[in-house]
């Protein structure tokens, strides 16, 4: 049987139980990141709406994960190329 | 000078625009990804509200961020090791 965990986190003042096969340690992590990026668009645009700063944070997050993803990739292309 | 695009999008039946150096094609598709991990979510939870989408989209978005980014680092030290 997998275990799976259930996590009680913070965002942008409520509560989420997260349920799943990750850590404790995990969650809180991306809770606390996701978090601290709602904070820091709120900064910027104050008048932002909760659903529209949860969105932007996402887009923000999606965005950077993409180019990582690219990135990734390109640095796999490399290794196979050199063996 | 830097180029800044300005770029209107929908997700989840709002419209954001988004203004920055990214070209409308790296904001639309991701944008586009947003919006269909927002769907999915919405799938399986049909009773919440769409700041808990947009939120539960941005942990999901940064979890998968932050394994990538740790295979990543894993991947530049063994290059660093082999050298």
């Amino acid at each position: 049987m997998t275990e799976r965990n259930k996590v009680t986190v913070t965002i942008n003042k409520r509560t989420y139980t997260i349920v799943g096969k990750e850590s404790r340690e995990h969650v809180e992590l991306i809770a606390r990141l996701v978090d601290d990026k709602m904070k820091e668009i709120y900064e910027s645009n104050k008048h932002l709406d909760s659903t529209m700063l949860a969105v932007l944070t996402a887009i923000n997050t999606m965005s950077e994960h993409v180019k990582l993803k690219e990135e990734f990739e390109e640095l796999l292309t490399l290794i196979e190329e050199e063996k």
